[in-house]
């Protein structure tokens, strides 16, 4: 039977295909700061090469950003498109890292053997799980599978600000019947999981101007305003201290979790200590009255992702600094709107400044959250599929992160999306020394493998 | 007469005067960054030519820290010690320069022709004011004046680490009868000042640490604590709407200033708005129920100098940081003892600490506020002095900032100061673009003539 020959290729393939991977992450694509654009455009060219191989039809289109690379193979069969980024998060803070984050290696993990470099999860090392597949079934089929559309992209980790547009130009090439994304994890070790709830994220950075200048805290101080005391006074009383976010409407168009979901969801038994003690944490810091998996997957969250002013240098400057900035992002659920959410969240700021203070708001940007709908037999056809390779039934689960491709797919190519991927929560994705275990990537090359094979018998 | 001679030489060499100012200009003598500890030995190598060249035996004394330079001159009459530093603050924010820090010009100003560079007025040219009036007098006089002692710092701008151990292992040769100290200003444009109450410092950095890494706000966004969040709210809570700061006991051991000090103030009809308007501010943004002399002069403050966290680049990370730090400094009246305020402090945040969050505490720091005894006639005679040379009634004033050298004189070689200085409101000092006044330096060099021939005469 040709799937077990699928699957014997990809467990004697597997160096060969680790080695693949890890040529892809040496390149440092770090799509924030335009220091790596060559790199960006680098790692999307080695993709097209990549996907030339496999036999695909590919090309890398520019964008006013980092380019797109779309493969295409017309086969039998629904339209399939797969979607992942090549794009990674930057590396600081860079002394955590035990090693080049650039410099991937397999080394032997506590829970068996992992690659560690920025990227292994996050999404290099999930993207290739299907690429794998595609080789392993071609080798032994002679051909690709079904019919295929494949993007990825290289703006994911800095706001996707080409993504939109590309959409809407090229949407006849990409509206396929429906998207698989692999960029999420496994419930847990050992329990496959797709994604049917993904929270959104609005964004922004801004900052408080007070002087015209620098002063003197000798000269100045207690006469004049400083903005650190303005900044930390306001962002200070984002949350209450039952952990609620204090912007007025906020939680006006949140929607309450059904009961059903409620229900499959505490069947989970999510460990929270333990997810929690493995980042040497104890105690669930969001809303009081919410359930550890509600904090984390359907309950909106404001988070101050960085603060900086005055000054930070080595020694001690006693200065009353002329600015101050943060960057604040909200994760959103079902219902809320970023383009209700941030004003709302500037005008509550707006609200508070003292006189002689400024306020200077910059790149707001949101995406809504996005629930599937599962009614498509693909998700049955997916959930068995992954129940055969990990021996476990796969759950319907949430998703804390914005992942905010499969909302456009919906809106502008009118495309459901399955979400499956086989990251870990400790793959310390956006932070330093991040890893993708091997049994992720040799057991999502497999779960591809399946999946593609159950899809292809519909 | 003798002293219109001197006079009549200070104002005949000027220039001179100003190219010497400018070679100690060119030194980038910041003593908070260890990477610029050789140009602080060079800094004081400079000094001691220049003690050498007026007679002076000189040298530059070795220690932990950056060296202290130390003159003499043995003459007639009481033994007189004069003070300033030599190294300057740090420049950044760098780009707010409109020339090279280190590289002084002269410009026109607004108010007259200006020496433009770190360190013009805070403390170089101040210092260079006393070395030139020496030399003046030494022209006419064929000698310098008196019984002099020239002592010269270089860690003032970064907390004086080597200070009380050189004054305890000097004690000898540097106990005078009496203190110079030129570190100050003119209480405003025409006004002559003598600085007779100091507010003290207290001041230490910390950290907020909770989770043992980096997290990514999508996976643990809402459940994992956030130090950021954490730093903020305690900050916040610094100051209450009322401008006090809300540490316990802080205000415990603040005395109320005298009656006849408070209408000597209310004389000088200090213009807070114009003060403020320097720096495109309106607003007292101290206590509300003091005057802004008090809030600049005789009440304590809290300030936030600098705070970190998470990620500041460019671009947006959703990360949640580790760890977020901040750097506080008190500027404290008499009465407050630091050793008192910073525990105070200390206990204070840990109180408000969340689970799971540590505090690093690092490098706390005081020295207490002084008074100075005015009764000593040396008062009487440098105030005629400096009506004679400003054409106005010199005023006895209290001072913002924190000159700890005058509390140590008193506290390790029992000798009282007086603290005189030629600094102006706009020059600047620890804030990008520095200058002083040439007015400052011609009329501060012929001040201190003036100081001096009437100290002779006593």
């Amino acid at each position: 039977m040709t799937l077990d020959a699928v699957l014997s290729r990809i467990d004697d393939t597997l160096p060969e295909a680790t080695d693949r991977l890890m040529d892809l992450l040496r390149i440092a694509s770090i799509s924030t700061d335009p220091a790596y654009n060559g790199d960006c455009a680098q790692a999307a060219a080695w993709l097209v090469q990549e996907l030339k191989s496999l036999g695909f039809s590919a090309s890398a289109r520019p964008t006013p950003g980092h380019p797109m690379v779309v493969g295409r193979h017309a086969g039998e069969g629904r339209h399939i498109l797969f979607y992942g980024h090549y794009d990674v998060q930057p590396v600081d803070p860079i002394e955590l890292w035990e090693r080049d984050p650039f410099d991937p290696v397999i080394q032997q993990g506590p829970k068996g053997p992992l690659i560690r470099a920025r990227g292994a999860s996050d999404d290099k090392g999930q993207l290739m799980t299907f690429l794998e597949a595609c080789r392993a079934w071609k080798d032994v089929h002679g051909e690709l599978p079904g019919n295929l559309t494949i993007f990825f992209e290289g703006e994911e980790e800095s706001g996707s600000p080409s993504l939109i547009p590309f959409l809407q130009e090229n949407r006849e090439e990409l509206s396929a019947d429906l998207a698989l994304i692999c960029d999420t994890g496994l419930f847990s070790d050992h329990i496959p999981a797709i994604v049917t709830m993904l929270r959104g994220l609005a964004k922004v950075e801004f900052t408080i101007r007070a002087a015209s200048k620098d002063l003197h805290s000798g000269m100045f101080g207690g006469v004049a305003i400083n903005p650190i005391r303005v900044l930390t006074r306001i962002l200070g009383g984002l949350h209450d201290d039952q952990g609620r976010v204090q912007v007025p409407g906020f939680y006006d168009d949140v929607a309450e979790l059904p009961d059903a979901v409620a229900a499959q969801w505490q069947a989970l038994g999510f460990d929270h200590a333990s997810f929690l003690g493995g980042v040497d944490l104890t105690t669930p810091a969001g809303e009081v009255d919410r359930t550890p998996l509600e904090q984390i997957w359907s309950r909106p969250t404001a988070e101050i992702n960085g603060i900086w002013g005055g000054y930070t240098g080595a020694g001690f400057k006693t200065v009353l600094p002329s600015q101050a900035s943060a960057k604040v992002s909200f994760r959103l659920v079902s219902g809320q709107d970023p383009d209700k959410i941030l004003p709302a969240f500037k005008a509550w700021i707006e609200a508070q400044l003292p006189p002689d203070c400024e306020l200077i708001w910059s790149e707001p940007e949101g995406s809504p959250a996005s629930t599937m709908s599962i009614t498509d037999p693909a998700f049955d056809a997916a959930r068995a599929a992954l129940s055969d390779e990990w021996e476990r039934p796969a759950a319907f689960v949430g998703c804390g992160g914005s992942i905010p491709i499969a909302g456009y797919f919906k809106e502008y190519l009118g495309m459901d999306a399955m979400l499956i991927g086989f990251g870990r929560d400790d793959d310390q994705i956006h932070s330093p020394n991040e890893k993708y275990d091997l049994e992720s990537f040799h057991k999502g090359i497999r779960s591809w493998a399946r999946i593609l094979d159950r899809l292809s018998q519909q």
